[in-house]
C-alpha cells in the first residue's frame, strides 16, 4: 500500500469542512493532514466536531498563515463565498490540486457572476482553469483538472435531476420548489437560525429565483425565462429535496421518460431512480439519503402526457458539497471515484 | 347569562372531536354535554384526552346507541368519511343544527361526488340543505341554515388563500403545493405514521389532484384543467401551508393585488394579511397561527406583473377542521361568530 | 365594564416579554399599553413577535427612556438577571404594582444571593419588600404586596412537585433531573442554540445543582445538601419536566401519598394529579400542558414504601415564566387570580 | 481475497433486521445472501428498507420454510423474544453460527429469566452455549463459541457504562435514567409510536426497573436492590443515553476514577471516553454517536469525592443491536471484530 495523500483543508471549523473531515477520517488513499481555523488555530479538532474525536484524537487547528507554505497533495477550500479565490490561486500557481466548495469558481461566465453575486470578479483566469465540480457530468474534464468547483446544494439537488431531462430536448419550463435543511445555513448563529425560531418551521426564503439558479441555468441550459426557484426552510438538520413541475416540450409517453433518466444516470456509481411502484417510493425522501453521497430522483407523467412532477433529494453536506468535493478529488487525484464515499444511508434516524 | 347550549359530539375520541372539546371547554355559550365513541363508551373522556383533563373531569364517552335519541342544541359530527350521511339525517330531520366535518356533504354536485369519492352519494337531498362549512364565503347563508358541510383542512387553506383572486377575475393558472403536519392523518397508528417512520420525512403523498381539490373547483370556480395540488408530508404535528404559483390572467401592479385581498378579508375576523415588509415576514408560516382559528395570507408579484407566489398557512386541525366547525356552530346558533374562538397563536412552540 | 387598567412592559422583545404580551393579548381586565424594548424602539412589536400582530396591529416599541416616566398600572418586568433592580425601584418608589420575571429579587437570604449569582444583592431593601412570586405558596401574601419576585422555570416546575410532600415532612432526600427545552435559553442566538447543534440533542447542561436549586431549597426548606438538580437540554421548545427519585423520610402508604398531594392542591386552579391508572397517563407530559398555565404531578410509590418517583411539568413560558407573573399581577391587582389565564393545552402540537 | 461468508438474516424486514442489513451491504467479508420475513415473503427487500436499494438492487425476502435447510456460515436473528429459541437450536444443531438479537438467551440464570419474563425457558440447554454478546466483555470467550446472545439496548448502554467501576468495586448504589428514542419500539404500528403523539415527548415509560434491568444485574454484579432504572421515551429516533447517579463504595478522587475508566476501555476499539474539558463535551449526547458502532462515556465527581454523575450515550440500533450482532459475527467467525463496523457518526444530522 501507498502512503497515503496528504490532504489540507481550509475551512476545517465550519459545517462542510467538518463533514470534509467525516470523509477523509475513513478514507482509504487521502489523510487529512492539516486542518485551518482562522478563530480556533492551537485547539483540537474535536472541540468544533466532538463526533469525530475517535478518529483524530490527536489533530489541531492551525492559522491560514501556518498553512500558507504547505504543499499538500490536495486542498479542501470549505470556505465563505469570495475567501476562497487568494488561496486557490495560491495553491494552484504551484501545482497542487485544489477542490473548492465556495461560489467563488463556479459560474464561468463572468457576467452572470457579477449579476448574481453583486460584484467582479476578481480573478477570471483562476476561472478558465476549473471544471465545474459535479462528476456525474464532468468526470473526464475532472480528470485533466487541477481545480474543481464547488457545487451549490440547492444547484445539486436541480441538476442531478434535471440534466436527463434537459440533455433530451425535452424541458419546455421548470417550476422548482426546494426544500432544504438547518444546515444549509452552516455554523454560525444567527437569529433565523436558533432552535426555537427555526424548529417546525416551514418558511419560504425565496420565493422566485435563489442564486443557485445560475448554476441551473449554465449546467442544463434551459433558458433562465423558463426556469422559477423557490426555497422553502423545513425543520430538519440535513437534506435538500426539490419538487419540481416541468412542462415538457413534446407530448411523452413514460417510457420515453425512463429512457432518457436511465441512459443519463447509466455507470454513475451514486445517482437512483426510486421504481414506479409502490407508489409511496416513487418520489425520494431526503432522508433515504441520510449521511450519504447518493441522489435520488423519482418522477411522475400526467395523464396529458406533457406535464411531470420531478423529485430529486440529497444530503447537502455530502452530494451538496463534502461529498462531490472528495468525489473531485479522487478523480483529480487518479483514485477511484467511488473512494471513501461508499457509506449507506443512516435509515431511520 | 343564558344557560349554555348543549352539543353532542360524535367521533369525539379522534383527533379533530378532540379539538371540538378543546374549543368547546373554553366556550361562553355552548357546552359539551355528550360525548359519542363507539370504542370508547364508558371510559371517561380523557383516557383519550388527557390534555382535558380539568376541563372535563367526569366526561364520559357514550355510545351510538345511547346518543341517538337526545336532543342536544347542536351536533358536531367528528366521523370518519362515508359515517356521517345517517346522523346528519337523523339529527337534521328532528331540527337540530348540524356542523359536519366529514368530507359527506361537501360537495354540492352529486357526480362530482362519485368522481372524487367513488360511490353514488347515498342522499343527495340532505346536499341540498347544506352550506359548505367556510364562514368567510358563506357567513349570511349559514346564518339561515340547520347544516354546515365539513371542509378539507387542505382545500381550506388552498381556497382561502385563493378567493380573493378568484373573485377580482385575476387567475388564468394556479399550481399549488401543499405541505402537511402528521395530524391530517388522524388518530389511528399505521405503517406510515410510525413516528420513526413519520419524524423528519419529506414525502410526496400525491403528485398532481388531491382530493381536496374538488372543494377548490367547487369554491373558487378556477376551472379543473387549470390547477394542480400536489401534497408534501413534512415532519410536524399540525399545520397546513399552500405554496402556490399563479399565473395572473392579465399583467398586474402589486396595488391591484393588495386591493383585491383587503376588500376580500376587510371584516374578516380570522384572516390576516402578511406584511410586504420585512421581507422573512412576507410569507405565512403554519407556526404563527399553532393553536388558532387563523388563517396568514402573503404573496410576491415578480417583475413581469403575471407571476404571483402565494402562500396561506393555517393550523389544520383549527381553521381546517373544528375551528371552523365551532364558527358556523356559532353562527348557525345566532352567535357571535368569534365565540370560543379567541384563542391567540402559541409561538415559539 | 370598568376601563381595562393598563401595563408597561419591558424586555418586550424577548421570548417571555412575548409570552406576557400573548397573555395581555387575551385578558379581560388588563391592556398592554405600552412595550418596552431598548434595541427595537421604533418598531412594530409585531416584527418581533409575528403571531402577535393580529392582536396589536398598531403597538410599537418604546425605549427604556422614554418609559421611564409612564405611570402604569403595573409592570411587568421581562429583563435579563441584573438588569430589574434599577426598575422595580424606579416603579415602585412611585407605588406603581411590579411583576418581575428575572431572578432579582427571588432570594431572600442576601448571603444566598450573593453564593448563588456571584455578586453582592445592590438593593436589599427591595427585597424585604417583595413576596416569591409563585401564587400556590403565597397567595394571601400577594395580596397584600406591590413587587412579586420572578420565579425560575426549573424551580418552579421542581417546587409545585415537592412542596406537598415537604409540606408534610415526608422529605429525605431528592434526586432532580430536569429536562428543559430550548426555549428556556431565550431569544439570543448561540452556538448552542444554532438547529443543527440543538435538535436532536440530549445535552447534560448541569451534572448536580442547577443555580434554581437556590429556590428550590428557599420554598421547600428540604436542606441543601439532600438535594441534587441536574439540567439536560431535550429536543423541543416548550415545556419543563422534573423526574425526581425522593426517598420519603418514613415508610408510607400510596394513600398518605395521596392525601398530601389532595390536601396542598385543593383549591389551586392551576395544579393537577395525574390519575393512578391508566398507567400511561400516569406521569406528566409536558406536552400536555402547552401553551396553559397548568402544572400537572404524578407519582409512584415503590413497594417498599420509602422511594417515590415524581414527575411534575409545566409550559416553561407559561408557569415558569410569563403565566405565574399574570397570575401574581392579577393577585396584586385584586382581580380574579385566572383571568386571562384560561387557555386549556394545545394538544397534540 | 476469499469468497465472503454467507449470512442468513431472520425478522429481516424489522427495524433490527434492517440495521443489520446495513452493515452487511458495508461488510468486506460477509455477505447477505438470504433475508427472511414471513410476512414479507417474495417481495423485494427494499421495499421495505428503500435506503438499501442501491445496494441490494435484486434480493428479495424468503419465507421461514424456505430457510430452514439452508447451510450459511452466520445466522442473525432479529425476531421478536420468544421467537428465536427454535431457529438458535435448529441452526446451531447442525454447527451454524448465530448471533442473536433477542432477549431469548441473554439471561444465564433461569429463575432469573421466568422472574423477568414471565415463563419457564423452553429450552436450558441452549443458554449454557450461549456467550452475552458484548464483547467488551466477554471478546475471548465469544472467540470460542458458536452463539452469541443479544442485548438489551437500554441494558448495553447501563453496562458499558458502569462496568468499569464495578469492577473496579466502586459501586455502592445506582440510579439510572434511561432516555431513549422511538426506534426502539421497533417498526410495528402502535397508538404510543403514533407521530402525532410520540413526537415531541417525555414520557415516563417504567418508573423503577426496566426488565433490561436484569442484564445489569448480572452482567455488573450489582445487587438489584442497589439499582434503580427508570426509562423515559424522547423525541428522537435513534440514540439511548443513561444518566445515572452513582454513590461510590468510598470517597474517590477523581484520578482514580479515571484510572478505573481508562484500564476498562484499554485496547475496546468502540468506547470512547469524553473530555474533562470543555465543560459542554463531558458528557455524551446520543447525537455524537449516530450511525455508528462507538459508545461515549462521561462523568464527574462531585465534591464530596462519593456521588458521581454518569452518563453513556449509544446508537440503540447499532452498539445496542445490530452493530453488537455484527461485531460477535465477525469474532466467532475469526474475523477483525470492527470489520464492516468502522462508519463515523453522521454528525450534525
Amino acid at each position: 500500500m501507498n502512503a497515503p495523500l496528504r490532504a489540507l483543508v481550509f475551512g476545517a471549523g465550519g459545517m462542510a469542512g467538518g463533514e470534509v473531515l467525516r470523509l477523509l477520517a475513513g478514507h482509504p488513499s487521502i489523510r487529512a493532514e492539516w486542518v485551518v481555523s482562522r478563530s480556533r488555530a492551537g485547539s483540537p479538532l474535536w472541540n468544533v466536531h466532538p463526533h469525530l474525536r475517535a478518529s483524530f484524537p490527536d489533530l489541531a487547528f492551525i492559522s491560514p498563515e501556518e498553512a500558507s507554505d504547505l504543499t499538500p497533495d490536495v486542498v479542501f477550500l470549505a470556505l465563505p463565498h469570495g475567501a476562497s479565490f487568494p488561496w486557490i490561486r495560491r495553491f494552484r500557481d504551484r501545482g497542487v490540486k485544489v477542490a473548492d466548495l465556495s461560489a467563488d469558481v463556479r459560474l464561468a461566465d463572468m457576467n452572470e457572476y457579477e449579476r448574481w453575486y453583486g460584484a467582479a470578479h476578481p480573478d477570471p483566469e483562476l476561472v478558465s482553469q476549473r471544471v465545474y465540480g459535479l462528476p456525474e457530468l464532468y468526470r473526464d474534464a475532472l480528470a485533466g483538472t487541477g481545480l474543481a468547483s464547488g457545487v451549490g446544494c440547492n444547484a445539486t439537488c436541480a441538476i442531478l435531476g434535471l440534466f436527463p431531462l434537459s440533455r433530451a430536448g425535452l424541458v419546455e419550463d421548470v417550476r422548482m420548489e426546494l426544500r432544504v435543511g438547518s444546515s444549509e445555513g452552516g455554523s454560525e448563529p444567527s437569529q433565523g437560525g436558533h432552535h426555537p425560531y427555526r424548529t417546525n418551521v416551514l418558511r419560504v426564503i425565496e420565493p422566485f429565483r435563489h442564486r443557485h439558479l445560475a448554476e441551473v441555468i449554465q449546467e442544463t441550459g434551459i433558458p433562465e425565462e423558463r426556469l422559477l426557484m423557490s426555497v422553502t426552510a423545513v425543520p430538519f438538520v440535513r437534506g435538500v429535496q426539490m419538487f419540481a413541475q416541468v412542462t415538457l416540450s413534446k407530448k411523452c409517453r413514460e417510457s420515453e421518460i425512463w429512457s432518457a433518466y436511465r441512459k443519463a444516470f447509466e455507470g454513475q456509481p451514486f445517482l437512483s431512480l426510486c421504481p414506479a411502484r409502490p407508489a409511496h417510493l416513487r418520489f425520494p425522501d431526503p432522508r433515504l439519503v441520510l449521511g450519504s453521497n447518493r441522489c435520488m430522483v423519482g418522477f411522475a407523467l400526467e395523464g396529458d402526457g406533457r406535464r411531470l412532477v420531478l423529485v430529486s433529494a440529497i444530503d447537502n453536506l455530502m452530494k451538496g458539497a463534502a461529498g462531490s468535493a472528495v468525489q473531485c478529488a479522487n478523480i483529480m487525484l487518479g483514485l477511484d471515484e467511488t473512494e471513501g464515499l461508499a457509506m449507506i444511508p443512516v435509515y431511520p434516524a
